[in-house]
């Protein structure tokens, strides 16, 4: 099956039939584009969660972790820029009574039409374009004047660059170092949509490597670089990822260069992550704002703003493209089946534990024990119901890239069948070893297979 | 030193001369109770969530996972009855013009006169009791109507509720079962205070477990026993736990038991977690409100509406009895150190790797080598900054439990000292054991160190 047969829609039916995902409030009718994530849903989005922690943090020496609150002081947006610039442009229409983005008319559907697009048809009258903020506003605290005013935070980026003080003076940190902090972030979308790709409130993955200004170039090509091999390493397929410089008129007037690392999802090439170099935007704004000097004081009395390359991407963009990447309907003999060729490293559950015949005693039992065995150490899943067939069907469709059997021949020789996902090539294994052949075989380097 | 003698001043001191907690959004003057989490911090939330999640879902076969959205459709507060009752009673002051709970008069102080209490005091012209939601509010969505009202959740609970029907169907699951989530929940407090103890937005760990209505009060006693077991595993002192059950006058009128689990804080004796039969009430509720049957029901017809057991605690009351719990001064031979006893699984750092000499090129290429081969699998630090004696009290500061030396001895026969950080006690392992070492100990059933 090639990538451009996967269509949104059937990812979507797979993520809900199987509980990945779910949409959000249901029984009250829903709220717009907001999603829960079931069972699955959550073990995959914590594996990307601690990959991306493990390779930005754990492994490295020059990045620290933060997090910082969702709520800020309100001042830290307006030196961000953020109350002032954070809009999207927004009309009326005076007939259907909706609101669309201006820059985006042509993705929107009339109210009342839903086959005619706004921007081209009579019946819709729209307003002049003005400014809609995108920041969620609250109030904090029981009085309810200005000075109580505050937003959620639209991005994580500003949490960090306001510790950045904190970090050098007690981190004892020097340039280039790096701060990442993962979290929910809220953008209050006019036209939310396509599923996960754009939803209200989403969970970032944000970096920001302050370098000395000289550096900050070859910085920025190598997290372009490292950023994509991340990725392919999640086992995102080659053909479906790419590197988009922006053009000077598309970026930040503060940036001095800017790419999105695409993924090529069923709406076609879209940002998977963005690489930004920012320059020394940031830290002069919140300098300037804050009237505390965020800037690097050397041992020998050298001093500068450092210059910041961030590497930003969200789970959701990530949980989309894997599960775009992974999906396949095959056929198998005589029988079709839909697969989720995920890495083993972000499937939600390592192996299926299945006794053949569970109303066998022995069976049960061992199957029992080996899951009692794994679960202390993996995501593992026992699953004892209906046909031996259906199971692994079942397992197929949440990507458990191995099942374990044990059947008649366990009661005599203590072995097991190992069922791989991808290749239905089975072997056995003794009972007692598959500890340690999972955890090898989660070890393994991993590429998709090729398409069939 | 007696627990009694630490004191929230000294680890608050700590933890931010360390690096585990910032006062947030401190260049521009803060923002009320709010924190935020450094590099050491985020790594001991990152533990405890883990675990939480390990004994809570992966370990168990009755128990999955969610993660709801923070900003629900309203109509969920409608029917849980926050939008109606979740408030705190409210009076202002006509002379200093703050605002304080009503029902914690005595822990206020007057803003003329600081240390005198509104209660108690002619200064202070107290305006009649008010009630005050805590939820905040904000508006989804590019219009400004009632339609567009909305709530940060006060709690993740009713995300589990409402998608109590898609867990039964599509998870296959039948009473007895567990939803559990973990996440941010926010409450606009009147009166947050004592560091991380009462914030307005923090983490929180929740899990409702449906049962037939007849086993609810044996479920109940068994998740009390469960919990108060997982916070003894933590590492907390048997002596600062206890469960001190609500008499019928203090607990929800739904409610037909609650029990607190309660730590010996600075503070005194408060919750740490609570667990609550809540009866029907929730799925009742919800079932009034959004028109879908949310019961159970069996394959022979039998039809119930499960009980709810829900264990709930937030990351913040963890993190703080274990510091508090963990926080010790002590002279050793002439020296006075800080040192922070925290069980080896909720460490931020499990082991520090030290060059003692690091300008000497053999010690320093071994010492980066172990570096290199344990962060794979391991949170570790490596640290060849000052005089070897700063370097272990700096460790002993953030709770590593073992240091590896590298010193003159590794040059000739390749082993490191192994510095253990309760007992001080030391011992040579061969370099190339370390990993092994270092896996087999944080195996190693754990208990705080008896008081000196």
């Amino acid at each position: 099956m090639a990538a451009t047969d996967v269509t949104m829609d059937k990812v979507v039916s797979l993520t809900r039939r199987r509980g990945f995902v779910f949409p959000s409030s249901e029984i009250y009718g829903g709220l717009g584009s907001t999603y829960d994530y079931g069972h699955y849903g959550v073990l995959m989005k914590n594996e990307i969660r601690t990959l991306w922690l493990r390779a930005m943090v754990q492994e490295r020496d020059d990045i620290v972790a933060l997090d910082s609150a969702i709520i800020l002081n309100p001042r830290v947006w307006e030196a961000s820029g953020h109350v002032a610039g954070f809009t999207d442009p927004l009309v009326d229409c005076r007939t259907c009574k909706l609101r669309f983005r201006a820059d985006k008319l042509e993705d929107s559907n009339c109210g009342r039409k839903p086959s005619k697009r706004p921007g081209e048809t009579a019946d819709c009258d729209l307003t002049e374009p003005r400014q809609f903020n995108l920041m969620f506003e609250t109030q904090v605290g029981a009085m309810q004047d200005e000075a109580s005013q505050a937003y959620l935070r639209p991005e994580t980026a500003q949490g960090i660059f306001i510790n950045f003080k904190n970090v050098l003076q007690l981190a004892r940190r020097k340039p280039p170092f790096g701060i990442a902090q993962t979290g929910k972030s809220f953008r209050n979308e006019i036209t939310p949509g396509n599923f996960l790709f754009r939803v209200r409130e989403f969970e970032q993955m944000e970096m920001e490597f302050f370098v000395p200004p000289d550096d900050a170039e070859q910085w920025y090509r190598y997290w372009v670089e490292e950023r994509l091999n991340w990725h392919r390493g999640l086992g995102l397929r080659d053909e479906n990822l790419r590197v988009r410089e922006h053009g000077a008129e598309e970026r930040s007037h503060y940036s001095s260069g800017t790419s999105d690392i695409e993924y090529l999802y069923p709406i076609g090439w879209q940002e998977l992550e963005g690489v930004a170099n920012r320059g020394a935007f940031d830290l002069t704004q919140h300098t300037q704002h804050s009237g505390t000097k965020l800037e690097y004081v050397g041992p020998d009395g050298e001093r500068y703003v450092p210059h910041v390359v961030e590497p930003a991407v969200s789970i959701e963009r990530i949980f989309v493209a894997l599960l775009c990447d992974a999906y396949r309907e095959e056929v198998v003999g005589e029988r079709e089946r839909t697969v989720l060729q995920l890495s083993p490293r972000v499937a939600p559950v390592k192996a299926a534990i299945l006794p053949l015949i569970p109303r066998d005693e022995g069976m049960a039992t061992r199957a029992k024990n080996l899951f009692g065995e794994l679960r202390r150490r993996f995501s593992v899943e026992h699953d004892d119901s209906g046909q031996i067939g259906r199971r692994y069907r079942r397992q197929d469709e949440i990507g458990t890239p191995w099942a374990f059997t044990i059947d008649e021949q366990t009661l005599e020789d203590e072995t097991v069948t190992v069922r791989d996902r991808d290749s239905l090539a089975q072997e056995r294994v003794p009972i007692s070893g598959v500890a340690s052949w999972l955890s090898a075989a989660l070890e393994r380097p991993w590429s998709p297979p090729a398409a069939a």
